[in-house]
């Protein structure tokens, strides 16, 4: 009998949301009248841009012409797009990266799933925790993780705990480790990373010949210029760092799938026998292999948000969504609770009050205040005790929210 | 320093296409008046039918307004375009396929790639020769492969060779495999598998517990009524096979993307410990996990291909291929060269005349009437005096290729 890949085995199961939608139906169903706001789920509710929609309406119809129609393309990418990411992304910025070191795809998600397949299947993973699942479970199918202990922790992957108590900065690994996770501003938790600590980071990764695999989903969030938006603003990082960046939470493509993967020249990991190899040339090779480049239309909806229009539009989505997150930051801080992150990213992380855990502190929100988050400890053992807000919400239910937590919240 | 996956060195460079670019470019730079007809990529050239485009623009206009907004869908696909392809492309034929046992995806290229991952990772696996080289390269990455010897047969592959002499039918493997790719109609030879031929395959598979994995991505070419449409036709196939289907060569999708999978729930691997699982929830897991979904409005479109008008107009799309197919095949034929395929498929294999090797037929064919193909040894050791055209293009370009064929080519 053909036999399963046995790794899978070992995911845990995806309790988190399906356990919070079944908690929300049985209270709605008890009380029915109740009008339940929902700031869990990491999903953009604004309309795309008209920049991207008066580009997606001309792509169309491009397609519908046989002089204009477009079939394959480049499986990285169409070259309108990754010229413009190179100049408007990275050198408008003062940093060097080609055309040909991005790599578009259909999200941020599949690129940051699928990069562990192009390393070695015993490489040390070092993750933060708490941390986003796809990080752990792709490495988990790979058979990189060992078994989960009573805490749901791997055995085979190396945990940096990212706490209040360490300013949700992580510490450097504490033993070899060949991969390392980062992603700032950081989701579930809202920090962001200093220059200074990035360095610390780009360093240590030069010392250990480690990869540092930095997800950057969320820099457009970032509203103070001294805090870097791409690792490759800083020195060295060409030589360890692959950065993953996306269209979603910026131009609102959560729904239309458009996000790329930066994979400098320099960087090199040695084959079994030491020689020295690409990861760009491995990356395309997978990407070439198992991927058949994002949608024409997408790239071209893509490609208008660096439109002047499209660049001022993005910038008013995230002005929008920062301002729900200082709505929701500043009134829960007034209801009396210690509130983290939301200032340079979309998502607000709260202590839960003293002798409350973070499912008794969902259950207390949907009860009292028929607000709906996502508990901290689904995003790892150290997000225990914390709570998720997110900002990507309607204006009016934000203030709502906070409205309710501020008056009929008691603890 | 980190390591890479090792088993990516053991994949043999893909020369084939670009070494084609560069004979075409070194002849067209000699010979720059000479008008060269290209019949060698399987891409298609026809626009998106009316259909796809009117929902392309509507699903634009609801990604426009807050109320219709999409952001992040199933990763499966809509319910509203999964039922219908139960109900269309399955219940209508008198297939029973539920809607949970169906996967939309980006295209057939990354399910037949990506299906490998949720089996073991020392299954072994059958190919047939000439063979669509995803599923080879997909498998080397992942370790099943072994070294390459001097033909470029991968050691620890089964291969099944199609040719003439088996009237393109691969015979049934002569040890135990686990996994077994099959594509009709063929990509590249053109042969299509009758009813008897596919029970005998689903029989063998359920004798010995392997997995058929199946692509169907040409499946709207078959115009005949006995010679089956899905592998799920076949009496037992659910217990034993995966098949793969896409938009790209009927609705003109190649470069919109959207394509899917379907697992049904009697398929079932045995863990290693010897439990039985079901593929099923394994591929849910793994395309909740390294996959996010394909676009709402791609989604859309693929859905507007199951209306009538839709309908009628893929018809219309496939008579067009067919008919360049047709004049192809019956024009070689009338140039006295031996061709397969073409009837129930876009791809007419053509047997090189003696003494001619697949690339000193390209040659030939590019000096003497500026026609480009694809040598058949590209796709696999057995496909070596073979030769492949494409029935994707223009109907001049058909007519014409034949025409210079017929009255310059010699030999």
């Amino acid at each position: 009998m053909a036999r399963v890949n046995d790794n899978y085995l070992k995911l845990q199961k995806s309790y988190l949301f399906t356990e919070i939608a079944g908690r929300v139906k049985t209270f709605q169903a008890q009380n029915p009248t109740a009008r339940i706001i929902r700031l869990g789920i990491g999903d953009v509710t604004q309309p795309l841009p008209p920049a991207a929609i008066k580009a997606l309406h001309e792509a169309v119809d491009e397609m519908a012409r046989v002089e204009s129609f477009k079939g394959y393309g480049p499986e990285p990418g169409y070259e309108f797009l990754t010229e413009l990411i190179a100049q408007k992304d990275y050198g408008a910025r003062g940093v060097r990266i080609a055309s040909d070191e991005i790599f578009v795809s259909d999200g941020a998600k599949s690129d940051t799933a699928n990069i562990q397949e192009i390393f070695a299947p015993d490489s040390i993973v070092a993750l933060t925790d708490p941390v986003y699942p796809v990080y752990v479970d792709s490495n988990v199918m790979a058979g990189r993780s060992g078994d989960p202990d009573a805490d749901g922790r791997y055995k085979g992957f190396v945990y940096l705990p990212c706490t209040a108590a360490n300013n949700f900065q992580p510490a450097l690994p504490d033993r070899p480790v060949d991969l390392i996770y980062l992603c700032y501003p950081n989701n579930p938790t809202g920090a962001v990373m200093t220059r200074e600590a990035l360095k610390r980071w780009v360093d240590y990764a030069r010392s250990q010949r480690a990869v540092l695999l930095y997800d950057a989903a969320y820099e457009a969030y970032i509203r103070e210029p001294g805090i870097p938006r791409s690792i490759f603003e800083i020195d060295g990082a060409r030589e360890v760092a692959i950065e993953f960046k996306s269209f979603s939470k910026t131009a609102g493509f959560t729904g239309t799938r458009c996000a790329f993967t930066v994979v400098p020249k320099e960087l090199l990991a040695r084959s079994a026998a030491g020689d020295p190899v690409s990861l760009n040339g491995l990356w395309l090779r997978r990407q070439s292999t198992k991927f058949n480049g994002a949608p024409y239309i997408v790239q071209k909806a893509a490609a208008a948000v660096y439109s002047e229009a499209g660049q001022r539009e993005v910038r008013g989505l995230i002005d929008f969504y920062l301002e729900n997150a200082r709505i929701i930051r500043e009134g829960l801080e007034a209801a009396g609770l210690t509130v983290y992150g939301g200032q340079h990213a979309p998502y607000i992380w709260v202590k839960t009050p003293p002798g409350l855990g973070s499912w008794e502190f969902f259950d207390k929100l949907l009860n009292e205040v028929h607000v709906v988050g996502t508990p901290g400890s689904g995003f790892g053992p150290s997000g225990e005790g914390y709570f998720r807000l997110t900002a990507f919400g309607q204006r009016s239910e934000a203030q709502e929210a906070v409205e309710r937590i501020k008056t009929r919240l008691e603890f």
